[in-house]
């Protein structure tokens, strides 16, 4: 491709210049230009890296997040208290096919929030083409062994959260189905798309009424190659897992503000989490979502923009293994009676913008698509009725009315690394996270403007 | 991100099942499950590498082609001839800043078409923003100098193809202006978007009538570096480049088709470029587009669909320097006596589809927009007047009517890997890649279908 692009150049001059396009543009100019976006993002991967609940990590974290909003010179810095689970990978996390070939030893992940396995583990295996298939099984096959869940994510869908959906409960609900059935431990084929060698984490829990067994992710290409050797033989495996549970830990949501002009008790909040998995970086879950929040009102305030409302970024803590922040966030919100008007949230990764999704009425759906209407030129068309985020969730049991939104980006290559050692901050385009950001910025100012 | 989206699940239910609706979904069902486009793309940038016009890795590549397109089981699989030019770069290229903080070795690679250095050229260096000022330039600021033209990409526009056309003369015209006033050879900034220590290649060229001085492309990171160093202090730069010009070449474009049941006279083209730069493995650039081409007519035959039309692919020949093969197929096409109604080039990378933009009349625009409708639901909005390609280009003279249509995948990556030793394979995604064959496929038939 080496020639100019003379028809796109001549088309690029028809921008209608009414003030919000004016606006507008001066907010995607600035992102692109002059953005701090990705060299938060390189900080916070690097300085303080992966950040799971209750760990030192974390801690660090709601320092870093509330250095960054003060820096920024908003109002308002505070931290609000958040008690979370602490739970630890430990050190050792070993597992082993073993089979007529042999003894292959492959990448495991203990899931957050497992039991350890006290030593070795050792049971033949029995494989589950889902989780509803294990439901139905006979105690007999499963009493004694190692489940083994392999339902892969359906690439057939064109958004890839359509795929999570159909299958990430086999990370949840697998140790407590497989339990049930006398299973001495569980291993999942990670909830991801690549057939690679990475396995991914994630939450799963117990029930208090069903034996508790040690559950771990083996990668994708462990999980084909397993279950072609179930094809023909019996196959045993070996499992360490020295993960185990601590008292819960203090920690915090880190909010600021920029306090609105004309009706400062009407909040309208944006925001990610801030802790994440413990391996890989968070980078695209969900520091990602953190850079986009603070970038979008520290653009806002770049342009000295006033607001009407009072506009929030909030850093939630406690996303990924109990939305502890989420709730304690809503409840504060209301005790302090507050009126929050809207929310958006960005959880998705730091890809190119598609557009948002809004869990709200009709009226509020449409009122979003109108919005959206200014934002076509930006490549964003994608307006709908859709789920807004697990933080901002909590806000409305508490604010009947309020608009809540998720940011939706191209979902390609989210769960290539979600939950997974690869998702680091190489792994996050500058300029489609700097588009992401002002995207929000835009939707912000919009909100602002129109409510 | 952790959990399910219900309502995206929901509304995923409402396609309207027409007839059109209900092959597009088979597409890209099979596209997204059943794809042979990535394994396709390994191979052409594993098996063969990168390809130039003229050297043996193009030879074999041709070799490569006609071999897929058999074993695709296509019609009429052919070669046709097409003389290309053949430079190389030697193995000799080197380049180093001479400051007062002494020599520093940087990465450089010389332009394709360049003449060589002869042994090792050393001059003081004088700096110029833009071709413009150069143009502007007095003779004696410049006569025996080395010229750095260190013009930045615009990163201020969504769509880099338009920061792309903006600059990217330099690298074309840029020894032209520099010879003009006497420089003894001429460095410019790369044609690219991140700051980082790849440089990028391309095509330049020279005027008989003007003396011809060696030409190549420093990274930017080492652009932004220099430019610092000039601000405050003379400095010299010293190159060596062993590159040469051989005789032509003959080579060839790959050609095959599904012949059509009704109109098999009526052509509709679809194809990308099999020659690349000879840094890297020509992955997006323009391997993608081969590979969606072959991949979207292979789609059509698995689903047996009967075209009315006949669908052509074309692997052409020489696009990068030169565009002989796309000069080639028109003139060939018209003295068979063909009529060409509509054509596709995929070249602009292996990224998530945004759309199509059409150099056509204002029907054939509204056709395509229609047209385009049908694609909304896959994420498609992107359905305007734009450039189409170069290898298409010429069936305009050829067929006044034709329509030609540039597949338009997402912008943000592109400049990052563009005629760099970075557009490797590993830099295309599985999902986005079988995307874009989805996409071309889908416009294929409702063009064999409207049209």
């Amino acid at each position: 491709m080496k020639v100019v692009i003379i028809f796109i150049l001549i088309s690029s001059s028809l921008f209608a210049q009414n003030p919000d396009s004016i606006f507008i543009q001066s907010i995607y100019k600035l992102a692109l230009s002059r953005g701090k976006a990705y060299e938060d993002l390189r900080s916070l991967c690097k300085d303080i890296g992966p950040r799971l609940s209750g760990s030192s990590e974390a801690a660090m974290s709601v320092q870093w997040g509330k250095k960054r909003l003060e820096l920024n010179g908003f109002e308002n810095v505070v931290l609000q208290e958040v008690k979370v689970p602490h739970w630890e990978r430990g050190t050792k996390e070993s597992g082993w096919i073993n089979s007529s070939k042999g003894l292959q030893k492959i990448n495991i992940l203990a899931l957050g929030g497992s039991i350890g396995t006290n030593g070795l583990l050792e049971a033949e295996v029995v494989e589950f083409k889902s989780l509803v298939e294990l439901q139905k099984a006979d105690k007999t096959k499963v009493k004694g062994k190692i489940v083994f869940i392999n339902q892969p994510m359906d690439e057939q869908f064109v958004n890839t959260f359509k795929a999570y959906g159909g299958c990430y409960s086999i990370r949840g609900e697998g140790a407590i189905e497989a339990g049930k059935l006398g299973a001495v431990g569980v291993i999942i084929r990670s909830v991801a798309l690549p057939i690679d060698n990475h396995p991914h984490t994630g939450y799963m829990h117990y029930l208090d009424s069903v034996p508790k067994i040690p559950s771990a992710a083996i990668s994708t290409s462990d999980s084909e190659e397993l279950s072609k050797l179930l094809k023909v033989e019996k196959v045993r495996f070996s499992m360490e897992l020295d993960c185990r549970v601590f008292p819960d830990e203090q920690s915090y949501n880190v909010i600021a503000e920029i306090k609105g002009s004309e009706k400062p008790n009407e909040i309208i909040t944006v925001g990610g989490h801030l802790d994440s998995w413990d391996v890989g970086e968070g980078a695209h879950d969900d520091g990602a979502g953190i850079v986009h929040s603070m970038e979008a009102l520290r653009i806002l305030k770049e342009l000295n923009y006033k607001p009407k409302h009072t506009l929030r970024v909030v850093f939630f803590m406690n996303e990924e293994n109990g939305n502890k922040g989420g709730i304690a966030y809503a409840k504060w919100s209301k005790e302090k009676g507050e009126n929050h008007i809207a929310a958006i949230e960005s959880d998705r990764g730091g890809f190119t913008p598609r557009g948002f999704d809004c869990d709200g009425s009709f009226e509020q759906i449409e009122m979003l698509k109108t919005m959206g209407k200014k934002l076509n030129e930006y490549d964003l068309f994608h307006f709908e009725k859709g789920f807004a985020g697990v933080d901002i969730g909590p806000l409305k049991k508490s604010f009947e009315k309020v608009m809540l939104i998720g940011f939706a980006p191209d979902s390609q290559r989210y769960f290539d690394f979600h939950h997974a050692e690869t998702d680091v901050f190489e792994s996050v385009n500058k300029r489609e996270l700097e588009l992401g950001c002002a995207a929000i910025s835009s939707l912000l100012y919009l909100i602002d403007q129109k409510m």
